[in-house]
């Protein structure tokens, strides 16, 4: 029976496929993301699934239920990955699907089982984030094929080099009635579940984020020459925002982060005639958080009338919440329940400020999450760690999640 | 006579010696620096004085007073510009001290008279302002030699190329004893000649700036996944600092800027693990400016200790306010007097926020200032203006204040 301790070393065996020998480093439709497929297609046909590639790069597994041609559930996670990454932030998600499929060999189930390792979450090379799975949701947008990536290689070029027809990616796409559901375990990149001294976590839903650019506008002058009454000082105004944005998001139980501050002219004595930040805003619900941002907002305004500012405000980016489908939520609390975290006590449920594959795929069925603990909620970065006993308990749960899963599907029969 | 109109076709004469045909930028020994001296020697030989060039570039005439060899009143400013810079800061200064020199020929005073247009005032191209008149003062310092412009090229190998000799740099430095004064003309850089409705002002002092560089140390995490009190977001405690410079400064009668912020690591979904800024320090007096300091630095860390952040401060830059000779801020007062500037007000006595090359000046002789209202205080800059009236008004005033410390000088005798 698939281990912890392999699980473990699956997740290594990931790390040494690198852009670099220093750091971690697998990025969208490049040698290292082809060198995963095949890593991944090796382990998935070991486990008696039948692998390929789908026209976007995601990687796949199946096989089938108890009869063939049954609807799939899927279970995956994503494994490109940012520079200078941890080792599990996706590849655990992808590895534990593995692991639960070996574990299931045998066992005759109502769907087929399906597992993916999808080729893009991270958005790290072109900008954009979840293009494999959002190829898959059947939400693919033509106008992500002309982003490039820092060498300038757009994302329509990169496909060709990788082998794949960029007018061909809508044979990814997945259709509803192919589909049970999806199933993500993911480790949590917070500090949540340590704070509560558990390994597991269900989730709720995953959080939309809305984005925005703002530029403050003011007047470059002499810092010497230029008294207070005559300034109108971009950074002063940025600086109120800034401060703004976590009192108005914290009162409103929303996380909002300004991630990017540029200011220009840029000299140490000339007044700042501009600012311009970034505002990344998230909450449970859309309600919640976009109520914030109307206070936040008017807010902002505020400032920038009372200091003489100009303000512009656009919205880059909106994702509505997505919630996790309450019978699947219930099959992961009902997996949790299954090991020993924490006892007798209830499966803790939290809410996803962070985007996983599962967004995309709720386009097109119903998704839940697993969450596991990772060690001071560190993330992006070679610092993540995860606990072997959390894995164990994972890869547990996630496995009677899915015969859970299976018993529902009966019953519906 | 030399008129207003006369020194401001001089001013538009010098626009032209520009490294670009789009805007105004005369820098530190280019082909420009040597051209604007050109210009400047022939308009000193034709008023009647002896031109040279000296060990730093700077370029100077003299014509000798009731007898040869008498200590010198030297009058001017700079003839290098910002990048994008207006006609009038320094430029001015320079063309009214040849103009002066023009009105004084034929009166016997009893002093040499001397005129220079400094080569570096700005620092726009080695970063290091002042450069000429600390030649002239004595103050050179050897380390300035290894700083490089935006190319690469060392002060050092500059003025090798400029056909300087770095080795005889202290060969432009003047000695007390030769010196009886330095007056400069410059526009106020401000706006409050123009807020009082004159034309003309005598300085007092030259603020001495300190100039800081600060370091906020959090640390930079996942944007969604780290709750509110996992983060330790140093743009937030840098913003609480931009915002607490205003206040504390404001309220101690000083002027502060923070002119630069950089954030990293700059990811619209990470927060920020650390920021820099820069902050610039001025008052009238170096007490109400280093207490003014002293309460705000202990802000500062109040705010970094509650937020859990890190901070680092490096003074970068400390000049001492450099007070203007009280016999010479009488001579300009007087010579303000003399003009038809507001009828009988008393003359607008104002301190300069902003450096000058007095201050340089001022370790090796008396100097005193005179002020002329520029449009909206505006300046570095190309919409710099000033109204031909008020150069009117300077030049009768220049020329009065010296004939002024010619009977103080000969009072003396």
């Amino acid at each position: 029976m698939t281990t912890a301790t392999a699980v473990l070393a699956r997740c290594a065996e990931l790390d040494g496929i690198s852009a670099s020998p220093d750091h971690l480093e697998r990025v969208h439709l490049t040698p290292e993301h082809a060198a995963a497929n095949r890593l991944l297609a090796g382990w998935l046909t070991a486990a008696g699934l039948t692998p390929w590639t789908d026209a976007a790069g995601n990687q796949w597994g199946r096989r089938e239920g108890s009869s063939p041609g049954l609807p799939a559930l899927v279970l995956g996670s994503h494994l490109d990955t940012v520079p200078d990454a941890g080792s599990f932030d996706g590849m655990l998600g992808v590895v534990l699907a593995v692991a639960v499929a070996e574990r299931l060999r045998g066992t005759d189930l109502p769907f087929a089982l399906e597992v993916v390792g999808f080729s893009d979450e991270e958005g790290a090379r072109f900008g954009k984030a979840l293009l494999g799975s959002s190829a898959v949701a059947g939400t693919w947008d033509d106008a992500w094929w002309a982003q490039t990536d820092a060498a300038g290689v757009s994302l329509q070029r990169a496909f060709t080099d990788f082998g794949l027809d960029p007018d061909r990616v809508g044979d990814a796409a997945r259709t509803p009635g192919e589909l049970i559901g999806y199933l993500e375990a993911h480790i949590e990149q917070g500090p949540r579940l340590e704070a509560a001294g558990r390994s597991l976590g269900s989730v709720t839903a995953i959080a939309g984020a809305r984005r925005f650019t703002l530029a403050v506008l003011g007047e470059a002058r002499h810092a010497g020459g230029t008294p207070w009454e005559r300034r109108r000082d971009a950074l002063v105004g940025a600086a109120e925002v800034v401060v703004a944005v976590e009192r108005v998001a914290r009162a409103g139980g929303c996380i909002a982060t300004v991630g990017r501050l540029e200011v220009r002219p840029g000299a140490v004595n000339v007044i700042p005639g501009r600012a311009d930040l970034t505002l990344d805003l998230r909450a449970a619900t859309d309600g919640q958080r976009d109520g914030t941002w109307a206070v936040l907002h008017a807010e902002i305004e505020g400032i920038c009338r009372r200091r003489g500012l100009g303000l512009e405000v656009v919205e880059t980016h909106r994702a509505a919440a997505v919630p996790c489908a309450p019978w699947l939520q219930a099959a992961v609390a009902a997996g949790i329940g299954a090991t020993d975290d924490a006892g007798a006590a209830e499966p803790v449920e939290l809410w996803s400020p962070a985007g996983h594959d599962a967004m995309a795929l709720a386009a097109v069925t119903d998704v839940g999450m697993l969450f596991l603990r990772c060690t001071d909620g560190i993330s992006h970065s070679p610092d993540e760690a995860v606990r072997e006993v959390d894995v164990a308990r994972g890869l547990d749960a996630f496995t009677a999640a899915v015969r859970h899963v299976a018993a529902v599907v009966a019953a519906r029969a």
